[in-house]
């Protein structure tokens, strides 16, 4: 039986939902290691779309799942759906929709509230021990996940950003500092994160640094 | 000096637009083989926009260009400005968007129109003997284009869809079965074609054909 693996996605670019070159690597290694992959994202419309061109605000309206799904190469499940009881593994890749519309950790840092699926998602991934794989600024959220657990402690990293990292310790978590290419593991709570776009500077490094942490976790799962 | 290499973008989503897979993985293998990268994209309104959870067209409007920043992760230029003289190679993703923003042959099959900036990019290929790397549907775009330069007998491959291949013959030019891994190399007039996802059936595989097709190129460029 191939292992099966939850990856949650935010959107579709960098500046609205999820990272694009972080999401494809991500199946990519995925798939080559032979994992079954089902794709879960929130049903909510994105915080905003952004014009990837000028980095600017429209006035268009997008569905997160819907956006997702170009990602996916069809149909997302609803991140509310989401049983991680029934998966070997979940990985986040990153990008600003992690942080805008399955947080709102663009906006308000440490204080920010985190989508109640996803720390449901977490929670239920700390019950069973099933390990989460979290990339480029999904670290910061995640780390915001498990203080609604009362995990404290966990070894995480997002690169080597002051301000970010401050957030996470101020969560009370580890930051680790990384390279592009390396991974932090917590082998208490079965944590994989890796830098990616958070250092960059191209999709060479980041995919290096995800097939990394998804060898890591197709290790755990054995 | 790193090779330059233009990557020519159709939109982002698989349906209306540049395969998102086959494009990330164009950038990823570029970046591991030291290529500096270029991408260009019409500046011009999808045909459609289709929603990728359902298939389905919607009443949206959305630029190629504008779209094609999602994958680029930022400005993407204007198709009309590419000059193939000043780069090392030329890289064309699939997708529908290959067959309905850079040409209408999802409408029209051998009879399609092709953007003239694309023919125009390819006679200059001819003419600077620049290589150019086809991927998934792009090869029967690129034998439309190649016609209009009165080329026949070039070599491509789509994988192995008999009505697109009958369509390339009819074009002129000569269909070589593939598996996805694989990749068809015509040393003439330089092209280089993989099936992607013509084939499938996921990334591991695709990616593969696609970092054949660009090993090939980097040791055309040398």
């Amino acid at each position: 039986m191939a292992p099966k693996v939850a990856v949650i996605l935010a959107g579709c670019g960098f500046l609205d939902g999820a990272e694009v070159h972080e999401a494809v690597l991500t199946l990519y290694h995925l798939d080559r290691a032979g994992a079954a992959v089902t794709c879960f994202a929130p049903d909510r419309d994105q915080f905003h779309v952004v014009d990837h061109a000028t980095g600017e605000p429209t006035d268009e309206v997008r569905n997160v799942r819907t956006e997702s799904a170009r990602i996916a190469r069809g149909a997302v499940e609803d991140l509310s759906e989401l049983d991680v009881s029934s998966f070997d593994g979940v990985v986040m890749p990153g990008g600003f929709g992690v942080a805008k519309n399955l947080s709102d950790f663009a906006l308000s840092g440490h204080q920010c509230d985190v989508n109640p699926d996803l720390v449901a998602a977490v929670g239920t991934a700390l019950e069973t021990k099933t390990p989460i794989v979290a990339i480029c600024i999904s670290p910061a959220i995640l780390a915001a996940a498990l203080k609604r657990h009362g995990i404290t402690g966990a070894t995480v990293t997002i690169g080597s950003d002051q301000s970010t990292a401050a957030a996470i310790e101020t969560l009370g978590q580890a930051h680790q500092v990384c390279a592009v290419q390396e991974i932090s593991v917590d082998e208490t709570h079965r944590l994989v994160c890796t830098p990616a776009y958070m250092l960059g500077p191209g999709p060479a490094g980041v995919g290096e640094g995800i097939g990394n942490a998804i060898d890591h976790l197709m290790r755990w799962i054995g």
